[in-house]
């Protein structure tokens, strides 16, 4: 992937990455993104779904948002995935971390108009999200695909960032007696809760459960 | 709080809200931000840990950072947290959403320069973090200050959206023989993860227990 000053690994770069297969890897384990852009210089974040294939994002919403009208204008923009693994707890508070996985992707969005492309996109995006879905539920229809922005951002540039393991303390604290290590985070399902409105036979489908454990 | 265009909340009005109270209450249940900034119009979106004093964020990186370098000359920023609550599976793919709590807020930072100033300000990080750890960790040296960078961020405008609840389907969809309702998802702890160069005497503290059941 190309590699300018923007994505360029100033701190640390030894828990940098900019191979292709962990970028991507990292994409494929998370499913909430942040994406930044601005409006005369006012920076903005809005959390949203994505879906990925190959080098390309695909992100949806109203028509009516703010956030897709001003990406499909085709201006730069960012698009952050974090996976927050573990707080690391050092014997100095200096040396206190975060475990994560991320992402930072710049680019640039194009509006999907064709309802196909459309239709093809929102299909990534669900089976990113719980592959299996698409196919159990009613399809978009002309008028709901209309009321739909669609948004494919290609991925120029990008850059991974993990920090894995035990803390790194200066060797003069290890004799401290405190306790030192990682406290493991993971975000975890819950038992399915079923709609108030759905009949007693119809059980939960097995993709839930595939999320679940991922 | 102040609102303008910025902050204003064009999509379904109904899930957002500017008030305090409610954008203090998902700052303080969350710990990750993703905060955007730009540089000649190319934006960036970084995360990081932060905490919180009344409408003061505290942020907090290496001297050698670009975020923050950036960020203390006072641009303008936004800084955005999100929790993400649940999956939630409707009858039609149109009406899949998420279950989440976001708060995007607009304003400037400034860089905290005096010792006991940047002191402070990592101990509301660290105690937004794991109450009760500071006390039992070394505390910053003056070269570890000065190899940290603390700004302080005002929230000058913010507004706060949740979703919650279980889909809302098409009238006509509630009749579809397939499941429907919500995957609950939280960032949950595991079991801590000793350091190998802790000895086996030290007990796990009683704010990582704080923490997991949060």
């Amino acid at each position: 992937m190309r590699r300018t000053e923007r994505s360029r690994l100033h701190r640390l770069p030894r828990r940098g990455s900019h191979d292709a297969g962990t970028i991507h890897a990292i994409l494929d384990a998370a499913f909430l993104a942040h994406v930044g852009f601005a409006v005369d210089g006012q920076p903005f974040v809005i959390p949203t779904l994505y879906g990925r294939d190959g080098d390309r994002l695909y992100l949806h919403g109203s028509a009516a948002s703010r956030m897709l009208t001003r990406l499909a204008g085709g201006v730069a923009a960012c698009v952050t995935v974090t996976l927050v693994d573990g707080l690391v707890l050092a014997r100095s508070a200096f040396h206190h971390s975060m475990n994560y996985r991320s992402v930072v992707a710049f680019g640039t969005a194009r509006a999907i108009a064709d309802p196909e492309g459309k239709t093809r996109a929102l299909r990534i995006i669900s089976d990113h999200l719980l592959q299996g879905r698409w196919d159990d539920v009613r399809p978009p229809t002309a008028r709901e695909l209309k009321a739909t922005s669609v948004l494919e951002f290609v991925v120029d540039e990008a850059s991974a960032k993990v920090r894995e393991g035990p803390p790194l303390d200066d060797e003069t604290d290890y004799d401290r007696a405190v306790w030192a290590g990682v406290l493991p985070l993971r975000l975890q399902a819950g038992d399915p809760v079923p709609d108030p409105r759905l009949a007693d036979s119809v059980a939960p489908p097995g993709y839930l459960e595939r999320f679940a454990s991922r």
